[in-house]
């Protein structure tokens, strides 16, 4: 025990004890695998500047030029090799609604600067179901940002090695396995060491893509050497608007994590919403270069998709020549950046959750902050989560997709559905008038015309390619986040409904001073007489003098002498024998209770008193009937009824006439 | 609820009242798989004739006859094919070996007309080491039984219909939980239904046997058509003694299940010992005599031992020219009677573990018996060890024979040593002198030293068998056993110390009255102002006026406002607000409990109240920490403190002032 701090403080003529206990206990396991506490003082307050900020929220985003193209490709495929030239104008269209959605976030931004997620956006604007279907839609999608970030990771691995084709599974789990654990100890390690590979990456990327255009433009690019045999896993279609399509919802992965900015507004330096837009800004910039690149370049080396090498690999060494150093540097790069995508996703989903859970759409436990000031309980949910999905999916990019996006796009299109709505209710403010939001203050602003058709355009486009995904993908797996994200809502609401209840039921207002109690019963169920039921006896005894003993007798020989025994000890107390002809223990006693609850008075107060062995050993445990805890177990629900537990410690030492 | 009877007494100035209440759950599935409950006045009490006796004792017995000669076989194959012809003396010599444990056991039924196992007769001869030795030996054994019979079993199955021979686990679990459900049902459909099957499985082998011989003697028996291949596990090794005495310790299985009707004595007609002892001997005849033939045959037609086709399914198809009807009743009977073999272990496991568990060194729980009057936990165990034995050992016979008969020897050791020791106590008592037994009244006996010289004689022969036994399978598996049995005797003696400990320690010799409680104090955390709260608080203030609770903050604005409301709410009470920044809840609690206990008084009494919700539905409870759960469990090891549970039922009605 350390030194405990006794603060007295005299408020309204009552005293009010306030206690300090520095408590830290030591585990050592923990403390190797997580570090040690963190006290709630630790809690970070620095703020980042630009370069770290593109660093910290800019590896999903990034990532995704990992796998967007091979999927575009991968689909085109199935009209054969002459449909893969098709991949550039689709990335065209791609890069033009990044650029939209882009302009509608910036503008979100600047508008909550407290920070601005699709779900505090529709909540604000949009209402409570808005919100929660943004809310279940993220949570979906933040579980497969990490199933598909870490699969397709995996995959630049066994580009490399081909080797671990076979272990792909269990190369994903570990990976979920060492980013959880990172997570559990904390951010604060995490900061600024996601800026070097992130800008490693970046540089890795440019270079490539650079070169490439070098050798592009002098014809010495060539083709890939031994492509991967071209594998499918639909059937070959002609080509049709409906396969365009297609590939283009694929595609559109590559806007996932655009968003990640405008959740995280509050960690930039001031002025934090310029600093974040201008962040934003350079990110899709970055983003939208090098998937154009990537998937340019692509279709020139004639690179084919396949579970066995990805489009990056095929790129990477047909740009240097081989397999080098170089080679593996980039690949190493492209599965670093991958894993951090990941992690932004333990960021998000652990912090969304405690958000939807502080609502109460989601347990309440979810909002308690672990022993390094983490969501921990959020962040384990997303681990076991993320990898059932790898273990379901066998680790496949190409399988995952069809799910993937959906959400991103559901949550896109209700976040900027949300600023319209926001934009029109400001605009028909008179001058100086105030609305105070759930989250912010609203003034009337000038040009609010434009903003609102900007954010609309936004939400339409994305409403678009939302239906365009739903239809196109729906056969492939687009189906289960489409029933899934219902049930979600449906699962947050019926969580809500209990919460509000029972806070309606805990509710004082309106509440009386209760009756008082004019007479307590005791009912002491008893497995014999020895000192551990005196003790029970003696205890029962200060509570009231109206104590009933009951036994249960499953056979009369040891029933005579448990009622002989009792006349010696039981200090004139009642006895019940209840005589139980089918060896049952529970139901007579639960039975006599009942009958007891019949009789009763009105404020009569009943308290089941129950003398419990405590060994001294858990193992110990497993050699007696666990009888005080089944009892407890049925007599919870009952109305009216208290249980107490008089333990009674069996332990090394000889006993002793000590109370209690 | 039924009519509750009530009766009541006048003792010794004392109002006692007896209460019967006839209680008869129904619980649809349970009543469909194991049947109605049974009261204890329907315990059985009808004695068999010596015709249901045979059968119901003999099939663990005469079962063995299905494998001794082929596991024999398999040994001896080691040495080559012209090592075969050994199996016959072999099986002589164990012929004898059985007449002499025969002739011990046959003195044993008359000595223990009240049922004499091992254990019994070396508790009351040899002491409480020996008894529990001779326990662990047995429960191992009647394991191994099960295991081995339901492989042996399958194995004819197999036999017939090769297409399952993958399936062999499967089907041996499917197995054992049949024989479980049987037998949770109790014995009383069980007995006579015995007698079929057993007297068709006699009936069926002097058949084939009889037959057999005929055509050896007319010369027409021929050799099997087709054997399977030869399958060896161990390397080829040279003739040998050690080879001879292997073949012997694993013939020696024929004789497990002889023991059977030594324990089970009290089940005959009057007069029992009499008609038991003359089962035993026609039980003994039966089963040399069928060993010995099989022995022989399977020599004459050249069978081979094989994982694929038993022994018995060699000769019968052999004997009966195909696998026509009459061999596949032969294989049919074969089956059941291995069944049945498993079946009696379910009889004798779970009655051994409730006598060993009634001495007290097994948990408690065994003794009780369950809605069917069997004891059910005994048989819940013996089948999940024996299916544990069968998937490890992948439902091999010959893989597990090295473990098995070693525990049946042990056993006959110490029963027969402990009739040679009671017979010498008889023979030194004097006339008319009259020595009260554990079990029985020993009296002078004349002609005491040829009874002795009997079982010493029998004693010794199983000792050396034992010896050989775990010499020459030390390899192959017994060391396993050798291990085991005293590892379990070492768990009996712990488990004995722990109840002997807490018998010492509940005991009331020299209790003298307990002192009396002066104080009472009251500690209740709570975690929020609310009715449950207010609810608890009520209760507590009828147990004293010195009420403390108890909030732990992990911030401070929320602290504040408990704070208010508790002035407010708090009827006077005091409360402490325990600072924790490390955001620990129950830890700072316990630190606090410690606290007020190092200034407790002498005499005082501390009680822990604590409000719990119940919510509607047990789902519901996964939305709410379960500090009340996780506070009992910490504080159910401190000395002197009751804890006290107070529920709080949110349910769907709205809330009423209703008290407690």
């Amino acid at each position: 025990m350390g030194t405990i701090r006794t603060i007295v403080e005299e408020q309204s003529g009552q005293t009010v004890l306030r206690r300090q206990i520095p408590y830290v206990r030591p585990q050592s396991w923990r403390r190797l695998l997580i570090g040690d506490r963190l006290s709630n003082a630790d809690a970070p307050h620095q703020t980042i500047p630009k370069v770290v900020g593109l660093a910290v929220f800019a590896s999903d985003a990034l990532s995704s030029t990992a796998y967007a193209t091979q999927e575009i490709l991968a689909i085109l495929a199935l009209a054969g090799a002459g449909a893969l030239p098709f991949a550039l104008p689709i990335a065209v269209a791609i890069v033009a609604l990044l650029a939209i959605v882009t302009i509608s976030y910036e503008q979100t931004i600047h508008a909550y600067p407290g920070g601005g997620g699709a779900y505090i956006v529709a909540r604000d604007n949009l209402g409570e179901l808005a919100a929660q279907t943004a809310g279940a839609a993220l949570l979906t999608d933040y579980t497969l940002t990490v199933a598909v970030s870490i699969s397709s990771g995996v995959a630049q691995i066994v580009s490399a090695f081909p080797a671990l084709l076979n272990w792909r599974v269990e190369i994903a789990i570990g990976m979920v396995l060492l980013v959880t654990l990172i997570n559990l100890r904390g951010v604060k390690e995490s900061g600024s060491a996601f800026a070097i590979p992130t800008y490693f990456f970046i540089v890795m990327m440019f270079l490539t893509v650079g070169l490439a255009f070098f050798r592009y433009l002098t014809g010495s690019l060539g083709q890939v050497v031994n492509p991967p045999p071209l594998e499918m896993i639909h059937e070959v279609r002609a080509m049709s608007l409906f396969l365009l399509l297609h590939a283009f919802s694929s595609g559109t992965t590559a806007l996932t994590g655009v968003e990640a900015i405008s959740n995280g507004t509050t960690a930039f330096r001031e002025p934090r919403s310029r600093n974040a837009g201008i962040t934003l800004i350079w990110m899709s910039v970055i983003l939208g270069t090098l998937f154009l690149g990537i998937t340019f370049l692509s279709g020139q080396i004639g690179a084919v998709p396949s579970e066995q090498e990805t489009v990056i690999s095929q790129l990477v060494r047909t740009v240097f020549q081989g397999q080098g150093p170089l080679y593996l540097a980039v690949i190493a790069a492209t599965t670093v950046i991958l894993i951090m995508a990941a992690n932004t996703s333990y960021a998000d989903f652990p912090r969304l959750s405690a958000l939807v859970a502080g609502d109460g759409f989601l347990p309440r436990q979810l909002t308690y902050r672990g022993s390094r000031l983490v969501f921990s309980r959020g962040i384990l949910s997303l681990a076991a989560l993320a990898s059932v999905l790898i273990i379901v999916f066998d680790a496949s990019v190409t399988r995952l997709i069809p799910l993937y996006a959906i959400g991103v796009f559901l949550s896109f299109t209700l976040s900027q559905a949300g600023m319209a709505r926001r934009w029109w209710r400001i605009g028909h403010l008179a001058p100086e008038q105030e609305v105070k939001d759930a989250g912010s203050t609203l003034h009337y602003e000038p040009g609010w015309q434009l903003k609102m058709v900007i954010n609309g355009f936004g939400a339409f486009c994305t409403a678009i390619v939302m239906l365009v995904f739903a239809l196109t993908k729906f056969q492939d797996g687009a189906w289960v986040v489409l029933i899934l994200v219902p049930l979600i809502v449906l699962g947050f609401y019926t969580i809500h409904r209990h919460y509000k209840r029972l806070a309606r039921r805990l509710s004082l207002e309106g509440f009386g001073p209760p009756p008082l109690i004019r007479r307590h019963r005791v009912i002491m169920p008893i497995g014999g007489v020895h000192r551990g039921t005196l003790n029970a006896l003696r205890y029962a005894r200060t509570l009231t003098h109206d104590v009933t003993a009951v036994y249960v007798s499953t056979d009369a020989a040891t029933s005579d002498r448990v009622r002989l025994k009792w006349e010696h000890w039981g200090e004139g107390a009642r006895l019940v024998v209840l005589e139980s002809p089918y060896r049952l223990l529970m139901e007579p006693l639960l039975d006599f209770v009942d009958e007891v609850c019949t009789y009763r008075q009105p404020n009569e107060l009943i308290t089941i008193v129950v003398p419990q062995f405590v060994p001294a050993h858990w193992w110990q445990n497993l050699l007696h009937t666990q009888a005080a805890l089944t009892l407890r177990m049925a007599l919870m629900r009952r109305k009216g009824i208290v249980i107490t537990n008089v333990p009674y410690q069996i332990d090394e030492e000889e006993p002793t006439e000590e109370h209690a």
